[in-house]
């Protein structure tokens, strides 16, 4: 959506050096921004392409400002305000508000008039779809499900059942909420399945990437709270409890009844066995997981990063015989 | 589904104390249970909320019988006697039998009258629906796919092809079956794909996690035994065969031709290398992985639990330096 | 479909020694091939189930040929020489041009008249289907996608907008392509969401494995070269790109930005940190993570095999008390 340089800074607080009425119409890199692109400049690590570029405006720190070849919009977070700004200028797709002939809703379900059903979309027994959502194609809604206002269901997103969730989030397709939970008895006749009867409770903000499952809970529901963010293949097992405003990165997994605090994060390939409480900020590293309770914020690590192969097999050589070594030192010692 | 205490108590071979006309409609955990709620203490960890319990009755062993102040139902195992109670007191939904009119089912395909056909459901060529099947909305079912009675497809679930299930499965959202291994023959023109032939073969009480993959054989069948769990997101390789009443965490991978034994545990994230044998019996722990045949039961690791990033560094800092500790200690020696 | 070892031998260049009008129609491994199998010989591990093979015809080496009781077709790589013929004798299902009843093509697609749409297939605004594409049931193709000819999607396939492929790519079900990548802004008042505007370009003969994810990119595309082979369960984070016949298999998660060499290798649950560049002929072990750029062809590694766990336990404890060892060490040293 076309705006102008002028509108953008009275609307997001910037100071604008350059002209008012200069119109953006696209958001693009430093190096291949044109003279209808707004960009910015987050990191020094792109400082150099700052020199070079065409844009129409650069969303920039104030102490960056005399080295832009370019008009400037000048603000303390460039990353956070280009977020702000390209939602602007270029907003999700819009949609017209209705039921596409092949959904198919259940007659106990209520859909509000201005959403949006897709084909092939299914919602079943007592759920409820609230204001200006948007299911994609062959989003399934289970029974009992209800879906607060301004949500996005991209395609091929699945409520199994008892599913709740707050105003405005996102679900990327592949998603799976409120799936049986993994729970079994073991028995001399093998495994008993544990019905799974909790739900799921998500609260607003939220945004959950592609192909990730949420379990709904064994008897009382798993929950995540407000402004969490989960990327893509993450697994969050059943009666976890994700604090506000916690974000976890591609292929986390959660293990079930573990309590997570608020603002933590969870890096690529982590995270945490179950029924064990993590604090408020806490930051758990790639392919690190947290085995027991952490009470004091700060970063938690387990993971090698990857080295030639002749290096870490010896190293992990020497590691296997670690106690011949502590052995050694022990005969040295008495001598 | 209301019952009555001495109903649950003859069925379940359990011996109550209390009135056996009272009646639980509902279950819970043990601080929110109420009148009319079953509940259970399996573990001592929760004994100290078995002493204000409102419950209808507790599932508890017969020595913790004198603590509890409602009604008992001893068994010696209670969480195996409660997932059996709650099968009853809560079952899945009813559905009624039939093919939804936007089901689509080849005219070579047979489908039980018993069996629920949800919308949108596809049914491929020469494949056969069993009876009281439940196939939720959004499942396909591709060609020359056999199903078993009783079994329940939640939604959206893929079966690509060749895929045979016994009786009583239950396959969570997301879960894709049957699809292509990975095989590739590397040519100095590059990849040549190997034609992935084989089908999935499933035993009797099977569950699935959303979102898991178990891939055809590449020749011969992919093979799944009777009772095996398989919790959210995990992978099973083509022509792996995974032995009777084997559970898995989620995220658990495990590569081609494996053949896994009967009643192992893979903890979270686990997994094993192709071409291994392991034995029955076997535990592998959270993010640990077989690289070579285990063939004795035991329980098999190799993680190390995430610490603060400060001891983390200077001990994998260390860990680098091994070798120059080694040579250390062999001058002292040398002295 | 049936066809002469004459003419496999002349259509893939092999000498054959055998009868030419002696005919094969299906594939099998050596031990269960009857007298219409092709079958082969690729590793001297089978060499024994050569012996005794019933098969009408065996793909080996020529130093193998004496070894073998039936006829032989000779080639230096047998695996690849099997994989194409394969193709040839067990080729993909045939299907029939047209689009399903059930179908829904927004008015401003084209879907090539050679082209199947399966049930329930979406075809989003402007989006182009090239010919001889299979469309699999309950595939999603969203907005401004463009496909290439004889592509295939199996089945529940989502391509969430601005996908362009190449020519015969084959994507398994429950990928998804082109969601939003995991671009937010920490800000006082929680995460911004950062809009994902690019898209995913996908070069020829790329296979995606079941549940894998590519994430769009976040302005500029996400790209994945010709020929590369993902398995299952895979993350492709926003703006990495992948370069030409690399390989990685299931669970493998790449994060954003990262640039990845031609004819590189991931194995199993392994990865790459985000921002790095990777150069051509690197392979990555399993479980292990590239941290840092790598400039070397070679084989990187960062990962303990699981051994029994008493032996583990202890070795961990060690190296928790490795600093210890190293005062000791140090101590001896002074003296």
């Amino acid at each position: 959506m076309p705006i102008s340089l002028g509108e953008l800074a009275t609307r997001f607080g910037c100071e604008l050096i350059g002209d008012p009425d200069s119109v953006v119409s696209s958001v693009a890199s430093l190096p291949d921004a044109t003279r209808e692109s707004l960009t910015f400049l987050a990191s020094n690590a792109y400082k150099e392409q700052l020199f070079s570029t065409k844009a129409a405006a650069v969303i920039l720190r104030p102490a960056d400002a005399a080295d832009s070849p370019v008009p400037v919009l000048l603000h303390d977070d460039p990353y956070a305000c280009y977020a702000r700004m390209a939602a602007v200028v270029c907003p999700p797709a819009a949609f017209t508000p209705g039921i596409h002939a092949s959904a198919v809703v259940d007659a106990s379900a209520t859909v509000a008039a201005s959403a949006h059903l897709a084909p092939n979309v299914v919602v079943g027994e007592r759920s409820t779809i609230g204001e200006n959502v948007f299911v994609g194609p062959g989003t399934v809604i289970g029974p009992d499900c209800h879906v607060g206002d301004d949500c996005r269901f991209i395609a091929n997103v699945t409520l199994a059942r008892a599913v709740s969730i707050g105003r405005r989030g996102i679900f990327h397709p592949g998603v799976v909420l409120g799936a049986d939970g993994f729970g079994n008895a073991m028995t001399p006749e093998g495994w008993v399945k544990v019905p799974q009867l909790g739900g799921v409770r998500i609260g607003n903000d939220v945004e959950i990437g592609a192909n990730t499952t949420v379990d709904c809970g064994a008897i009382d529901d798993t929950i995540i709270e407000d402004g969490v963010r989960i990327d893509n293949l993450c697994m969050i097992a059943h009666n976890v409890h994700i604090g506000a405003h916690t974000a976890m990165a591609g292929m986390v997994g959660i293990a079930g009844s573990t309590t997570i605090g608020k603002r933590c994060l969870f890096a690529g390939q982590g995270g945490a066995v179950g029924h064990i409480t993590i604090c408020d900020d806490v930051i758990v590293g790639a392919k690190s997981f947290a085995s027991k309770d952490i009470t004091e914020p700060g970063t938690y690590l387990a993971s090698f990063p990857a080295e030639p192969s002749r290096d870490w097999i010896k190293k992990v050589g020497r590691f296997r015989r670690i106690e011949a070594l502590q052995e050694r030192v022990k005969k040295l010692e008495k001598q």
